[in-house]
C-alpha cells in the first residue's frame, strides 16, 4: 500500500431533522451569509422557505445568489465573490447539486484572492490559500462535494471545464437530508447516481496497483449498494431509505478514504468531455462512456478480464459463467442493461441528437493536452481516446 | 435509517515513511512533549530512538511517562497528569497500544480539570471540558483509539474499567505505520484483530434496528476482510498488506462512520468483564465470549437465525447449506474454529487456567449496575448474562 495522508473535517448532519442546527454552524463564523443556488427547484420543495425561516429567526444577515448554472459558469463565480467582498460575508451557504456547491467553494477561495476573476485560480496566474467557510446542503445524491475539497467550473468561453482543490475548499458542516431529495426526477437521479459509481470506478475500483484489501473490497461493496438502491430510488422517488444510502454514499465515494493510497488517473471522468461541450448532464456522459470504455479495454489483457469478471459478479450480480472472458462480458452487458433498462438512460450520443462532434478537439481534452493518460488503469493514448468516443456515437 | 451526526477531524499519517511529519504536528501546538508509552517494547524495535531523535532534531522538549499498564491505571493517569502541569506540557505522544492512546488522552482531560484524580471525572464528580491535544502512534492493530475520542481506564482498587469520551480527546494526528506492527506476537495480533472484529459486530453488525444498506454492507465487508487479512498476519508477521489493512481497518472500525445512524447497545464489549477482573487481554476475553453469546442467542428467533446464516456465508464464508438454522449453526462453528485453530487463542477460561469466578458480580457488572441491556441486538437480562458465562467456564 502506498504511503498517503487523510483528514476529512467536515461535520455531516444527516437526516430529516437536522436543519435547527443551521444557526449553529453560521455563527462560528458570522452573522452575513450568502446563500447561493441554482434555478429555483429549492423553491418549489419548499427548502428555500425552510432555511430562509431558520436563518432569519436567528437574526442572520442573509444574501442571495441564485441562478447557478448545472455546469457552474466562471462569470457567476466572479459575481458571487463580488457580492461577498462588498457585504462582507462571513459563510456562504450551498442549497443544491453539485453545481452549486463547486460554485460555492470557487466564490470562496476568489473572495479572498487578489483577483477578480476565478480563472486566474484555475490557470494558476494567481496563488490563493485562504478562503470563506461553505455550509453544503445537498439536494442531490451525486458529486460528493460536500465532503469534498475540490470543485469543478466551467468557462464557456474557452469550452472548458476545469476547477481548483485544496483543504480549505472542503465544507466546514453538511446537511444531508434525503428528504431533500424526493423531488429530484429518475432522469436526474440516475445521472447522479451513476455519478456516484463513476468516481468509485474511476479512483478506487479500477486502479493501475496492487489491490488494498480494505479499500477494494470496501468500494466493491459500495458500488454494488449503489446498483440496487439507485434501482429502488428510479423507482419509488420518496423511499427514504434508498435515498438516504444514495446519499451517504454519495459523500462517502469522494472523501478521500475510498481512494487511501491510490494513484489512478482518473479515466472516466477525463474521457467525460461531453458535458461541457453539450451542457449535458455530467452523469449522464459517465453512464454513456463508461460501459464503452470497459468493452474497449477487455481485450487490453487477462488481467483486465479478471477485474471486469470480478465486477460483474461482485458488483452486478451476474452468474458465474466459469471464465473471466464469458464473466466480464456478462458484465459488462450487465451494466449497459442497468443503464438502458433501470435507469432508462440513453446510450449512445445520436439517441441525443448530438451528432456535430468534434472527436479530435475532444481526444485532446481527454488527454489534457497531452499525449496520453498514463497512469489510468490501463494507459489510454488520445488514439484510444478517439476510439472510446466513436463507440459513444 | 436514524439521523446521526458525524465528524471525525484526526489527522492520519499513513505508511512506512511519514515520521518526519511528526515536529509538524507537534509545532502545531508548541515544544514541550510528554512521550507516553509501554512497558518498553517501543525501545526493543527501535521506535524509541527514531521517535526521539525525531523530536530532538526539530529542538523539541521531551518527557517521559514510561510503563503504562495493559489495562492501564487511574494512577498512571494521575501521574501522568502530574507532570504535565509540572512541566508545562504542550501536546501528549501516544505510543503504543490501544492502553497507552487510552492512557493519554484521560491524561490529556486531566492535566486541564479541576482535580487531581482520573477518577472524578468518570464519576462525573468533576466536569471538564477541555483537553490536551494528543498525536497518537499506535504498535498494533486493535482498538481504533487513534481516531476514536473515547477511552477507558481501570480502577484496580474498585475492580471496574470505565472511562470518559468527547470530541476533544480524539487524536489531532495520528501516525499509523505498519512496520511498527511486524514484532506484534500471533497471539496478540489475534487478540487485537479479535477487537477489531467485536467493534464491528457490537454496534454495527449484529443491531437492534433496520440494517442501513450502505453502513451494514460495508461493515460485513470490513469483517470479512478483517477475517482473511488477520489470518494472514498471524502466520506471516511481516507482510506489510495484510498489517496495513489491519491497522487501517482498526481505525475504521470505530471511528464512527460504520455506526452511523445506529443506536445498539454494545453487548460483547459490556459481557466483556474479563480482562479488568483477570488482567486479561482484552480481544482475548472478546474471542471467549463472542460463539458463545451468538449460540446462546441463536434459538432466540427466527431473524436472529437468519443474521447469523448471513454472518456465515458473507463473514465466515461457508457453503450455503440451504436453511437459516443450520447455516448460523455453521457460521458459529466456523467462528469458534476460526479463534481456536487460525488464531490459537483458548476458547475458554478453564483454558487459561481462571476457575475463582464469581459469575454473580460480573453478571450485575456486564448490566452496568441496571437489571438488562435493554437495548443490545437482543435484550439480555442479567440472567441471560450469567449463562453466557458459564459457557465461557
Amino acid at each position: 500500500m502506498n504511503d498517503f495522508q487523510f483528514q476529512n473535517t467536515t461535520k455531516v448532519y444527516f437526516g430529516k431533522d437536522q436543519l435547527a442546527h443551521l444557526h449553529e454552524e453560521v455563527f462560528k463564523y458570522g452573522k452575513n451569509v450568502l446563500v447561493v443556488y441554482g434555478g429555483g427547484s429549492i423553491k418549489k420543495i419548499g427548502l428555500y422557505d425552510k432555511v430562509m425561516n431558520e436563518l432569519k429567526e436567528h437574526d442572520i444577515e442573509v444574501y442571495e445568489l441564485s441562478g447557478v448554472e448545472p455546469n457552474p459558469r466562471h462569470t457567476t463565480v466572479n459575481k458571487g465573490a463580488q457580492i461577498c467582498r462588498e457585504y462582507h460575508i462571513s459563510v456562504i451557504l450551498a442549497v443544491g447539486g453539485g453545481s452549486t456547491i463547486d460554485a460555492s467553494k470557487a466564490i470562496a477561495a476568489l473572495t479572498l484572492a487578489d483577483t477578480d476573476n476565478i480563472w486566474d485560480l484555475v490557470e494558476k496566474k494567481v496563488t490563493w490559500a485562504n478562503a470563506l467557510p461553505v455550509i453544503a446542503m445537498p439536494t442531490i445524491a451525486s458529486t460528493g462535494s460536500e465532503m469534498d475539497k475540490s470543485c469543478v467550473i466551467a468557462n464557456v468561453e474557452k469550452n472548458i471545464k476545469s476547477g481548483i482543490n485544496g483543504e480549505v475548499l472542503r465544507p466546514k458542516a453538511a446537511f444531508l437530508d434525503p428528504t431533500n431529495t424526493f423531488t429530484v426526477s429518475p432522469i436526474q437521479t440516475a445521472c447522479g447516481g451513476f455519478d456516484i459509481m463513476a468516481h468509485l470506478f474511476d479512483m478506487n475500483y479500477f486502479v493501475n496497483s496492487d489491490k488494498y484489501p480494505l479499500q477494494f473490497n470496501v468500494v466493491e461493496t459500495v458500488l454494488k449498494t449503489v446498483r440496487e438502491q439507485l434501482s429502488i430510488a428510479v423507482k419509488e422517488p420518496d423511499n427514504y431509505s434508498a435515498r438516504a444510502t444514495l446519499l451517504w454514499a454519495a459523500s462517502w465515494a469522494l472523501n478521500s478514504f475510498c481512494t487511501s493510497g491510490y494513484k489512478t488517473q482518473a479515466q472516466l471522468h477525463s474521457l467525460e468531455q461531453f458535458s461541457s461541450t453539450y451542457d449535458m448532464t455530467h452523469g449522464l456522459a459517465l453512464a454513456i462512456i463508461t460501459p464503452k470504455w470497459m468493452s474497449y479495454l477487455l481485450n487490453k489483457d487477462e488481467t483486465v478480464a479478471k477485474d471486469f469478471a470480478r465486477f460483474g459478479i461482485n458488483v452486478m450480480g451476474i452468474k458465474d459463467l466459469g471464465n473471466d472472458k464469458d464473466n466480464a462480458l456478462a458484465g459488462i452487458n450487465a451494466l449497459q442493461s442497468f443503464v438502458k433498462d433501470e435507469l432508462h438512460l440513453p446510450v449512445t450520443l445520436s439517441e441525443m441528437n448530438i451528432t456535430d462532434i468534434d472527436l479530435d478537439e475532444l481526444k485532446v481534452k481527454a488527454c489534457h493536452g497531452e499525449v496520453s493518460l498514463p497512469k489510468a488503469y490501463r494507459p489510454l493514448t488520445q488514439e484510444d481516446c478517439l476510439n472510446i468516443y466513436k463507440m459513444c456515437l
